[in-house]
């Protein structure tokens, strides 16, 4: 969250809002501490644990809702956007935690996930019974939490009522979210099945879980916010906030299914394959299935999600997936979102900065190496 | 929840109330339903799992807030009580369904918990991989869900603003309640300790986890909403809400305990000594440790939390907490507290059917078998 080099009023703008939403986050737990001190000073390693947390991350989520509020007429650096921007990004923050818990994934943005962090703290003060089950307990309740907080910050926003299209839109993507996340880890228990069936369901989960999430919704959020639009009103912009960000927010997904395969340790802070030790079941994943032999499709199911994949049979499966033209015709997918995605940005009805910043943060979200 | 006897008109002011919270309910989870079916009906699970479990329960913080509300001038069955009634109830679902996650609990309100339902569908279905696994994961979304869907209808109160007292009183109920349920895994973990600092402790836990939370906070959240206080205004009447209701929460989560240890599996849904078997870690066991000799703590030490607590052993501790006196002075404190609340309640300025409404309650909460 260092401020970036400022050669633009575009990019200074950035710079200066997220700023703000790191001010805004400092105040917010330090408010809180105050409030769980009283219960007892050793709950405040579940404060610790999703503060360190929610300082990293690329803000994507909170940056578009502030560029979707500043297109739609909202007064640049209000209150409002930033406990806007800072809500979104606490609800990213509970999720990766209880993500991480589903995934059983060590690590998060580099660092031990929350889970491991509890049961190395269980480790370090001789606790008695079941480490990995204390982990496992505190990070739940760490999401919990910091799922009630993102909400809390979000309830907040000074001119937000019962009626808001911004409040409506926040509520749809929670929903969404976890519907698309539980559809995602049935994905990966379902006994084999049609690949032309698993296509659609990671179609869908690409939509609902991350598209919608990291990008529709916020960005069209943030545009709500600036209209102070009611629920149900319709908005032109809005319209074509969400024909430009759909296909930017599956871009971006798929980018990120290929980095789970393909990615390198150094840049994603995750292990090399992860996503194929975790089994999970993403377009890229069916697209092999569809590409394959009967011999290569039985040797890609009986090798996805194994906790114990060595390196020789991620490199075996990375080449199934080159050679089998199943990589190609994920970054067809990639390349076609993007285009679809630039087209309607352009067509949108904002000022040249909005204009901008928005064509950069498409940029880097579908050609990114983290 | 079917209709009481209404033999006054304080019962039943109640039975309409519970009849409203139900239909409201019903909608509720009718509404989500259509916004879940897009994503894809393998979803439904997801809100089938929690619209059942949603639909036990005592009612009891609902049933508080109503009758704050009453009393402080609210006017009988409004919207808003009725959505302030189910957002509580939302949210002790969710609670419900991550507590029975981090105590490894098989039933709940008499049937198998959501974890043990995921995992029975994952056996039905000749699923993939770990049933337990899946059944934990999924529950985890589940109750997440539950929890935002318990924000998304508090924040639909008509009236409620960024300044309210209710939105106030919400928020710090979920945090409190969150770092009182860590305390509590906590006190189950730290190594052997004094009594005394192991009491405080537990202490904390029935007052942040349960009391506030249980009878404190939904009393004063009612009576926020019928006064439309705002956050910082000083209300009489809230303040001798709380001077009643905490010591009921407290009374009330005592019974809990000794409920969990010494009640009666057909009348608590619950396994008998299940309290025992996951070690928790109470007033009662506080107080045993401060009255046993140092062979019978040694003996108490290792037998809490042991998952194979055999019924001989469980009925070796009950018989320990019988004898050691500290059954008698658990239950010293309840009646203290009892007192304490009921002659705080006496002092209310409130009507007499709200008068009467409460005194049933804090009786039904103070004298409870299940």
């Amino acid at each position: 969250m260092t401020p970036q080099q400022a050669s633009d009023p575009a990019s200074l703008e950035t710079s200066r809002y997220l700023e703000a939403l790191e001010l805004e986050r400092q105040r917010f737990f330090a408010r809180q501490r105050e409030i769980m001190l009283p219960v007892s000073k050793e709950t405040l390693p579940l404060l610790d644990s999703i503060e360190s947390l929610s300082s990293g991350g690329k803000r994507l989520r909170a940056l578009l809702a502030y560029w979707g509020y500043r297109g739609s007429g909202g007064a640049g650096l209000t209150p409002s956007i930033v406990k806007a921007g800072l809500a979104i990004e606490l609800f990213q923050t509970a999720a990766l935690i209880h993500d991480d818990i589903i995934d059983a994934s060590d690590t998060r943005r580099g660092a031990p996930s929350l889970h491991r962090r509890f049961e190395a703290m269980h480790t370090d003060l001789s606790y008695k019974t079941s480490a990995e089950t204390f982990g496992v307990s505190s990070a739940i309740l760490a999401g919990d939490l910091c799922l009630s907080w993102s909400e809390m910050v979000f309830s907040s926003i000074p001119e937000l009522t019962a009626q808001s299209e911004a409040r409506f839109i926040f509520d749809l993507m929670r929903t969404e979210v976890m519907a698309g996340q539980y559809l995602d880890i049935v994905g990966e228990v379902v006994p084999e099945e049609e690949p032309e069936l698993a296509l659609e369901r990671a179609l869908n989960v690409i939509r609902f879980k991350s598209a919608k999430y990291s990008c529709e919704h916020p960005l069209a959020l943030g545009g709500a916010l600036g209209q102070d639009l009611k629920h149900g009103e319709p908005s032109s912009l809005l319209h074509g906030y969400r024909t430009f960000a759909l296909p930017l927010g599956e871009g971006f997904q798929l980018r990120d299914d290929v980095l789970g395969v393909f990615g390198e340790p150094e840049t994603t802070g995750k292990p090399a394959g992860d996503d194929l030790r975790e089994g999970k079941r993403t377009v890229l994943t069916a697209f092999t299935a569809m590409k394959v032999s009967a011999q290569e499709r039985a040797f890609l199911e009986e090798s996805l999600g194994s906790p114990q994949l060595d390196p020789a049979t991620i490199t075996a499966l990375q080449d199934l997936m080159r050679n089998s033209g199943a990589l190609e015709a994920t970054e067809a997918m990639i390349s076609e979102k993007s285009e679809q995605a630039l087209s309607q940005l352009a067509e949108l009805s904002i000022d040249t900065d909005v204009m901008q910043a928005l064509r950069e943060i498409a940029a880097k979200a579908l050609n990114r190496s983290s």
